[in-house]
C-alpha cells in the first residue's frame, strides 16, 4: 500500500479515543454519560414531518430540496441565522458573511484548511473538546493548552502564550464549555477579542451550547466584542434543532468567509439541501421559540437530576462543576483514582463516561482523575440509576 | 489578518473557474449547458415525500433520522450499496468496507487527506474534472495530465508517467467521462488496475455517471479487475437519486477505509442522517429500478436532441463526442476559436457552456477551442433553442 500522508500519524491518538466512545454507547443496557447528544425525547420529529410533507412537492420546494444548491448554503437559512440567532445576541451580521456547513464541527476543519500550515500553533483551553483536537492534529497543528480556572480560560495565560508561541489561532468554547460545563465571564470574552485584534490572531469561538441555558444571565458571544474581524464565530444547529441533520454555520469577516467558501467547495460542494430547508422553515414557521423552551425545560431537569445524583453518590472530596446550561459537567475524583482505568471497569457495571485525560493536549498528567459526564440524552430516572452504579464503583475504590 | 495557509494559494485558479459557472447559471433567461446537474424533471420528489412521511415519526425512524449517527454511514445504506449497486457490476463488497460520504466529491477530499503530502503527484486524464483538480490543488498535489484519445486515457502513457513522476494516485473517470463523455474500454480498465498493483499506486476510480447508460454495452468498473486493493471506487447518488441530498460512497481496501473513516470523523463527523434514510428506503421499497428507467429515458432523449442540434447548428470542421450515457459531450471547434472568449459573448446571447481550457492541468495550451456541453438539465426544446443561439454565434466568427 502507498504510504499514508504524514497528517494521518498525528491524529492516531485522538481518533482512537473518539472511536472508543462509540463502542460503549452501543450496548443498550449501558447507561452512557459519554456522548454529547441532546435529548432524543426533545427532537422536533412531528414539526419536521409536517414541514417535509409541505416542501417535498413539485409545486413547492421539492426540486430545490433535491437538486444541487449554492456552496454557501440557502439564503433563507443564512438570513435566519443573521436575524434570529445572531442579531439578538449583539452580533449584527450580513447573511453574505455566513456560511452554512455540514455540522458545527466542519467549521473547525474548514478554518484549518484556510489558515493552518503544518507546525502552526493553536492555543486551546485545558481541557478542551477532544474531537476538535483530532481535527487540529490532522492539519499537523501544534496544540498548546492554556490555563483554566473556575471561570474558564485565563486571558492572561493566553496573552503570555501568544507572546511565547505566536499562534495562528486560539480555540475557545466560551459557553457551557465542552468538557467542563464552565462559562467564561463577559470581561474575559472582551479581553480575548482584544487579544485577537492586538496580536493578529484568529479567535475561533465555538458556541454550540449557548442557547441551552437553564440558569444565570445570558452573555454576549466573544464575536460581539470583535472590532477587527479576528474573531470567527462557529455555531451549530445540532443542539437546538437536530444533530443528525448536520447543520452548522460560521460567521466571519468577509475576507475569511470567501476563503472558507473555497474550502467548502473543495470539501463537499455544499451542505445537504433538504435539512437546510427543513431547518429554515422550522424557524420561518415560528416553531423555534416554543421548541427552545421545551429543550431548556427537559435539559434543566436532567442537569438538576445529575447535580442531585452527584451529591448523593459521590464520595467526600469529589468536586464538580454546576453548569448553567449545556450538556456536561466535569467531575474531579479524590484518592488518585485514574478514570481511564475506572472506565474499563465501569463498562462492566453498565455505566459509561469519558475519561478526563483525553481532553488535555500535549502529554500532560492533568485530568487523570477527572471525567466528563453528559446528562443530555439520559432521562432523570436513568441518571439516578447510572450514577448509583458509578458512585458505588468509585466508593469501592477508596 | 493572519496569513492564509499555503494551500489556499494553489487553489485560487480553479476556484475562480468554478465560481464563474455559477453566475451564468443564475440568469433564468440563459439556457445553460454549463452545470453538471441531472434533469430536475426526473427527481423522485413524490417517492421521497412518501418515504419522509413514513420515516419521520417517533414510532418509526424519526429519532434515528434526527439524532447523531455513525461516522461510517447507516448500515442499511451500506448494504444496499454492496448488494444492489456493486455486486451486479462484478464488485463483491463487504458493507464494512464502504463509507457513506457527503456527496461523491467528498471522497476525493478524504482520500487526499489520507494519502497526499504537499508535492505528491496525482496523474489525471487530460482533460479532467476541474472541481477535483481544485481539491487536489488545495492539498498541494502536483497534477500531471495523461494523454487521452478517442477511447479515453491511454494506459501506456499512464505507465510512462508513473515511471517518470512516481505518483501517489491516478485519478480516472472511466465511464461517460467528465468533461468528454468518453468511456474507457474493458482492456484499458483492466490495465489500469494492473498498473496500480504493479507500481503500488492508488487508482482512484470516480464513476458517478455509469448507471445513466443510453446505448452500448455495460462495462465493469476498474475496481472489478483490482487484485491487490490499490483501486478505490468512488461513486455518488447525485445522478441516480438526488444531487442536493449530498450522498456518495467509497469502497476500498479495509486498510484504506479505516483511515478514510478517521478523516471523515475529523471533517464533519458523519453524513446527514435523513437523506441517508430516505435514500436507503427508496432502494428498499423497490423504487430504484423503475426510476432508473425513467432517468435513462429522459436523459437519452436529451442526449439525442443534443446530437441532432450539434449536427444542425455547428459549422463544418466541428468535432464532438457521441456519449453512450451520462450528461456531457465535448465539442472541438474549428477556425481557432477561443472558447473562453466565446463564453463572454455567449452569455450576452443567453446561452452558456464551460470553456475547455479549464479542464486541463499544468498551464497547457490544449482545449482552448473546446467546450463541455451538458444536456442533463435542459429540455429537448431548450436544447434546440440554446444550440441555435450558440451555433449562430460560432458561425458568425468564421
Amino acid at each position: 500500500m502507498p504510504a499514508f500522508a504524514n497528517r494521518m500519524e498525528y491524529m492516531a491518538g485522538s481518533a482512537a479515543i473518539i472511536r472508543s466512545l462509540f463502542g460503549a454507547m452501543n450496548d443498550p443496557e449501558t447507561i452512557s454519560f459519554g456522548g454529547g447528544a441532546p435529548a432524543s425525547d426533545a427532537l422536533p420529529v412531528e414539526q419536521i414531518r409536517e414541514i417535509a410533507a409541505d416542501v417535498l412537492r413539485r409545486d413547492t420546494r421539492g426540486v430545490e430540496a433535491l437538486q444541487y444548491g449554492p456552496v454557501q448554503g440557502i439564503r433563507q437559512l443564512r438570513e435566519i441565522v443573521a436575524g434570529k440567532l445572531l442579531a439578538p445576541k449583539g452580533v449584527p451580521a450580513d447573511p453574505d458573511d455566513i456560511l452554512i456547513v455540514n455540522g458545527g464541527l466542519e467549521t473547525m476543519n474548514l478554518l484549518c484548511q484556510v489558515f493552518i500550515n503544518p507546525g502552526d500553533v493553536i492555543l486551546c483551553e485545558s481541557p478542551t473538546f477532544v474531537h476538535c483536537v483530532e481535527i487540529f492534529e490532522m492539519f499537523q497543528a501544534k496544540c498548546i493548552g492554556c490555563r483554566t480556572d473556575d471561570l474558564g480560560i485565563d486571558p492572561e495565560d493566553v496573552e503570555n502564550k501568544i507572546l511565547e508561541y505566536h499562534p495562528k489561532m486560539v480555540y475557545v468554547i466560551p459557553t457551557f464549555q465542552n468538557p467542563t460545563g464552565k462559562t467564561l465571564p463577559a470581561e474575559r470574552r472582551e479581553k480575548l477579542a482584544e487579544l485577537g485584534s492586538k496580536y493578529d490572531v484568529i479567535i475561533l469561538e465555538d458556541d454550540p451550547y449557548r442557547d441551552l441555558r437553564y440558569s444565570g444571565e445570558e452573555l454576549k458571544p466573544i464575536k460581539a466584542y470583535d472590532k477587527t474581524g479576528r474573531t470567527v464565530l462557529a455555531n451549530s444547529f445540532s443542539k437546538i434543532f437536530s444533530p443528525g441533520s448536520r447543520l452548522g454555520y460560521v460567521y466571519a469577516d468577509h475576507r475569511i468567509i470567501e476563503k472558507l467558501i473555497d474550502a467548502k467547495s473543495a470539501t463537499n460542494s455544499h451542505t445537504s439541501m433538504l435539512p437546510q430547508i427543513l431547518c429554515a422553515e422550522f424557524f420561518a414557521r415560528g416553531y423555534y421559540d416554543e421548541h427552545l423552551k421545551k429543550l431548556c425545560s427537559i435539559h434543566r431537569e436532567r442537569r438538576d437530576a445529575m447535580m442531585a445524583a452527584l451529591e448523593k453518590t459521590m464520595p467526600e472530596g469529589t468536586r464538580w462543576v454546576f453548569p448553567d446550561g449545556g450538556l456536561f459537567t466535569w467531575v474531579e475524583l479524590p484518592g488518585g483514582i485514574d478514570t481511564t482505568e475506572l472506565l474499563k471497569e465501569a463498562v462492566g457495571y453498565k455505566v459509561a463516561f469519558i475519561a478526563g485525560a483525553g481532553f488535555y493536549v500535549g502529554g500532560t498528567e492533568e485530568g487523570k482523575n477527572c471525567m466528563r459526564l453528559s446528562y443530555g440524552n439520559v432521562t432523570p430516572e436513568k441518571i439516578e440509576i447510572g450514577m448509583k452504579r458509578l458512585g458505588d464503583l468509585i466508593c469501592s475504590k477508596l
